[in-house]
């Protein structure tokens, strides 16, 4: 992008907030404007953009709740005569259609758009500034939308990392019903179910329902204004996942082992088809496990060795219990270094497991 | 676990080599041995363990395909007349029934047991030593195993760096089936919807499918004679998770936000009940975010302050963009601790978001 232009986000939630962050660390000019005057406070610290007050805006990124999104867009298209101006929202039918109904002027510079990232947590304090590293990210526009509006758009997801997809609107909102919206409903009910369990059973939870439905954790006030954008395709969506799940117990409950390894090859050729991590990261990266004892110090001792040998870790997950005697901790660093972290590590009395 | 007591491991997929991995790591004698030999020439290489071939055993851990577990056991008590035997699999009911059908009269050394851990990869190539540490695993017995017997099996489980927890056979069979075997069934198949999908909209899948599906990797043929094993109680909450995926659609149906709200709610609840990563809820934690500069030995003296500090971290999450030049730490500490690092991070010039 060119960082003469200033870009506007308006909405600091976690998205805009992740955007603001990926523009300011790559020296452009970001400013921020939010009702909820909290939320922009820290988001400004997060992020390190500026409030907007009255500047000259080149690019108007919308990412408000999603019921807002079509008047923000054409308030957005009158404040900024010259702005190309585009949205982040999950859906984007219900938006175009209001847009119509609005009888917005600016058509030639609106564009729709749709970042496939997002975490389980809302709000500035999850915001990351690489969110959209290696994600899709949709453009979706009408047909009035000019091919420069469009370029710029794409110039924005390409800044963050993301890869722009184009699509039409129809097929974006139907594809989201199936990829995004129904696993949210799945996740839901199925982590819903433990509210009905005893706790003795849920102690028993390993990692598999813990991925199955992390995703159930989302905004239940951001997500019922999502799916309800959406009802009619998701409608359809979830009655035949429904379907299946019945056809699937019929097949456990007569016996029937055929019915059930067959449904159970299609999910394993459904996963496959799901994209690896895409254009799969510039740069190349490994993971060590380390075995650590649980007291002060210990981390901090690892991460000197770590200093030490000149080492920058890209990500560090700890795999701990809390009041057990030791923790596991994974060291994700460039391939390259793995060699002359692990010696490093070991020669200090680090147990390195893999 | 005793070193001086030879262990054997029958079957030696995913988690029997990983049981013979673990064990042997920590100089306890492991023999394997297994029906198909190329898996069990596969399995010795990548567990250290030995070739079964007339040793004194004290210890049998059956770990072979669920429909052959009770013919295996009964076999086992046989030919190792002193031994404790166990098994891995992960329903216990038709295992004890199908071993009164036959007649076993080792009753006192059974011990039924279930590690819940596992990867959606299978094969002694997937085999990992650490696949336990922190899991919870479960041991179910019959009335007639002797305490001693128990007690060889709860040490086998804490040699593994897994936690025992005791259960009826029923309890273990229902609470399997909601936490295990109906997120299997409920994974398998809306990655099989994946099969129905055109391309264009599988391009956009993000992270939040991708877990919500990742174990329906799982190996078919295994995964039907466990669910075949289980499949009364599986089907009842199979039926209630579609139930309840058509009361969602027709929220969506008919505009009753309230109604979506209300389950979705229900859902972020049900989440929250899993508990954190070992029956630890017990404990409150609270999660400082701090933003750090992206150069080697930043983190050292992030940790080298907690440490001086005398607080232990209890977990840490880096976002952290590759080649950005910021990143965000979050650190969760007990809560009581905040007050303590907070200053003593400010005072030493970090800055403390949250």
């Amino acid at each position: 992008m060119n960082p003469d232009k200033n870009v506007l986000v308006v909405g600091t939630g976690l998205i805009g907030t992740s955007i603001a962050l990926g523009l300011t660390a790559q020296g452009i000019r970001v400013f921020l404007t939010d009702i909820d005057q909290d939320a922009l406070a820290k988001a400004i610290k997060v992020s390190g953009a500026t409030q907007y007050l009255d500047q000259d805006i080149a690019l108007v990124v919308v990412a408000t709740p999603p019921a807002s999104v079509a008047n923000v867009i054409a308030a957005a298209t009158i404040d900024h005569p010259l702005a190309v101006v585009t949205d982040v929202a999950s859906v984007k039918g219900s938006i175009f259609r209001e847009l119509e109904r609005i009888g917005t002027s600016g058509w030639e510079r609106i564009v729709g758009s749709h970042p496939m990232a997002g975490r389980e947590v809302s709000g500035a304090l999850g915001a990351q500034g690489n969110l959209f590293l290696d994600r899709p990210w949709v453009i979706a526009s009408s047909e009035k939308t000019s091919a420069e509006s469009i370029s710029t758009v794409k110039k924005l997801v390409e800044t963050l990392g993301a890869f722009p997809i184009f699509r039409s609107i129809e097929e974006h909102d139907r594809a989201v019903a199936l990829i995004s919206h129904t696993p949210q409903i799945v996740a839901s009910v199925l982590a819903g179910e433990l509210m009905d369990a005893e706790g003795s059973y849920i102690e028993l939870a390993g990692q598999g329902i813990r991925d199955t439905i992390r995703i159930a954790s989302s905004d239940s006030n951001l997500w019922t204004e999502i799916l309800s954008e959406n009802s009619e395709f998701i409608s359809k969506q979830v009655t035949q996942v429904a379907n299946h799940l019945l056809e699937f117990a019929a097949a456990l409950d007569s016996g029937n082992r055929e019915s059930v390894t067959a449904r159970l090859v299609k999910g394993n050729l459904g996963r496959d088809r799901l994209p690896g991590k895409h254009g799969s990261s510039q740069k190349s990266t490994s993971t060590l496990v380390v075995r650590l004892d649980d007291k002060p110090g210990e981390l901090a001792r690892l991460f000197t060795v770590a200093a030490r040998s000149n080492v920058n870790l890209e990500d560090v997950r700890i795999d701990h219990s809390l009041g057990q005697p030791t923790g596991l901790v994974e060291l994700t660093v460039a391939s390259d270094a793995i060699e002359l972290l692990k010696p490093a590590l070991e020669v200090e009395g680090f147990v390195v497991i893999s």
